[in-house]
């Protein structure tokens, strides 16, 4: 598949970076309860605020201020599944981004059912692995008429969007050496896309911005553990210029 | 509103870590996922022991033994909701050490609902920060007559106690950027009231060596990520000499 | 107690490793919410891939083409306690290597009469600490002609098959002052079933690899918050050369 790949330069993920520090928008997350710590972190990191609701009675309430959602169906229970509809309803009915990642949705015919469901909003984000989008193959042939961004995070990141398409090939394999990183990057996306309504461009901003701090933990690490919160500081002190750097040694390689 | 201080010195602080490290409480814990490893790594590092069971058939048994309970709403979901009255029972009859941390009430009706149900019980720890403590107002205005310790942390953190009234002035702004920092707070609380039956004092100590705990941290760091284990480290290696001289420090400034 | 002890070499515990690493086998942990994230670091570390389902409709799915199950009834809930039995009949059903660990079994007779469940089971490992092990003394006495293997960690940990039996030395005190590090020690064991069938010897190779990782760790941190990740960084930079060095060190001491 060769798609049209937009243009993405440091000032632009900066803009996005900047605007998330600024408004520091609330991501409602339902995601799983291996990754919620490193979520709320990485989120905190980038500017934003986490909460993680749960509860029936109470994930519209909290959903509805927020920002943005997240729905990550990594550990997916009988509550949380409960919970899905209710926030599906408000990103609906508010219009609010919504972001959702199938976790090992290639293993479960309870995750093909509620990947289904979700996948019938139009307007949302998909973020998953290959095996993952695959999965959902022809439930994404639609992505297009129904306004969908695919993200399809790897090696080279893969975004198809509206609006547009972006490749984004920065990153490091340690970073999926270490649990809840790929789902982290669902709630910096969510995040991204509470302050830029291009939601494949706010895709393509947060994974920039994440991969390369990817790249600098990577140098900076003896080993998957260290990598870990050398990633956080890295996402937390990202600026324009470390941008610029990399993304400019990107280009020429 | 102007408070009595009273005079907290390192003697007096060290005085409760060590009884706590000496002692070795179990605290149970009812608290959200997110924060539920930080706060269990925060209670080791303070000498004390944590368990977090939350099966509604056994959280009565789990407190029963336990030197103080703590219930966080962070995460409240429907079986945590019944947990809690279990837990106030235990409390209650046993008259055991009880800290509520009333995450995001603000934010959601469920989590006003049951604040109010654990704000019933007389003598209870109450910790928050500005925001949620002012969304538990009128039912705070009984506190004195219910025996209640209110702690409100922030840039200062306020303790209004029965027995005494502190503010603590120690601590960092990076404490805000880690997940479950200030849940961990509460369950440190906790244990020092396990230990310590005036539960101001209990809170005051507790909150001087967390929050030169921090100091500490936030010098040795680069970040939010490496904040997070310097922190842990700096509860660890707490000992008087270290209060002693940050404390100096504080009241010269 | 005297137990014949079958000698490990360094050999020996390296193959099991590379054996992990190569095979990279999957293991479904039904696991406290405490440990969850550790226990996915450390099998990351080792090689191998951690699911974490938890909901009734979808355990048995994952578990049926993992390598091995995880039993940890840490923070046991209502949901988990049903999805046990879909485990137990996975394992039972299409011989997987499963491992039990009774998390604070002398607390609670929830968790007694859950563990007397599990225990019914043929063939299982359990891991305990010496008191979690001494609460389930009479079942285990029936151990060996149900060919269980019992594996209990302390300062030596002792480890019983049908096929051998082994201490292993190795380990640091700070091992205990990390919560969840001896509920990943578990998964490891896990993950070293799945592909070698003698079950004592594949426990022992793994406590062995952790122990020295251990060592290590403690040797370049600083406190306990900064030895989780050094080990984490040591399990995943574990090889046989270091192996053999720590391992002689032990036997000429």
């Amino acid at each position: 598949m060769t798609e049209a790949r937009d243009r993405l330069d440091a000032k632009r993920v900066a803009a996005v970076l900047a605007r998330a520090a600024e408004t520091r928008p609330r991501v409602q997350c339902l995601t799983n309860t291996v990754a919620q710590n490193l979520t709320a972190n990485m989120l905190l990191a980038f500017g934003a605020i986490p909460s993680m609701a749960v509860h029936v009675d109470e994930v519209a309430a909290m959903a509805d201020g927020a920002g943005a959602i997240l729905i990550n169906i990594g550990t997916i229970n009988a509550e949380s599944e409960l919970a899905i509809p209710k926030l599906l309803e408000v990103a609906r009915d508010r219009a609010k981004p919504l972001v959702f990642d199938p976790v090992f949705v290639e293993l479960s015919p309870l995750r093909r059912h509620v990947a289904s469901e979700v996948l019938r909003l139009n307007d949302i984000v998909v973020r998953g692995n290959a095996t993952e989008m695959a999965a959902l193959g022809p439930t994404l042939d639609v992505a297009r008429e129904r306004n969908l961004t695919l993200v399809t995070t790897g090696k080279v990141d893969r975004i198809v969007g509206a609006k547009g398409s972006y490749a984004v090939a920065h990153g490091h394999p340690l970073m999926t050496k270490v649990t809840g990183v790929g789902c982290a990057a669902g709630a910096l996306i969510a995040a991204a896309c509470a302050v830029e309504s291009d939601f494949a461009l706010a895709a393509a901003a947060a994974l920039t911005a994440y991969g390369i701090a990817g790249e600098i933990a990577a140098e900076r690490c003896r080993g998957p553990g260290s990598f870990e919160w050398e990633l956080i500081d890295a996402v937390a002190g990202m600026d324009e210029a470390t941008l610029r750097q990399r993304m400019q040694a990107e280009s020429r390689s």
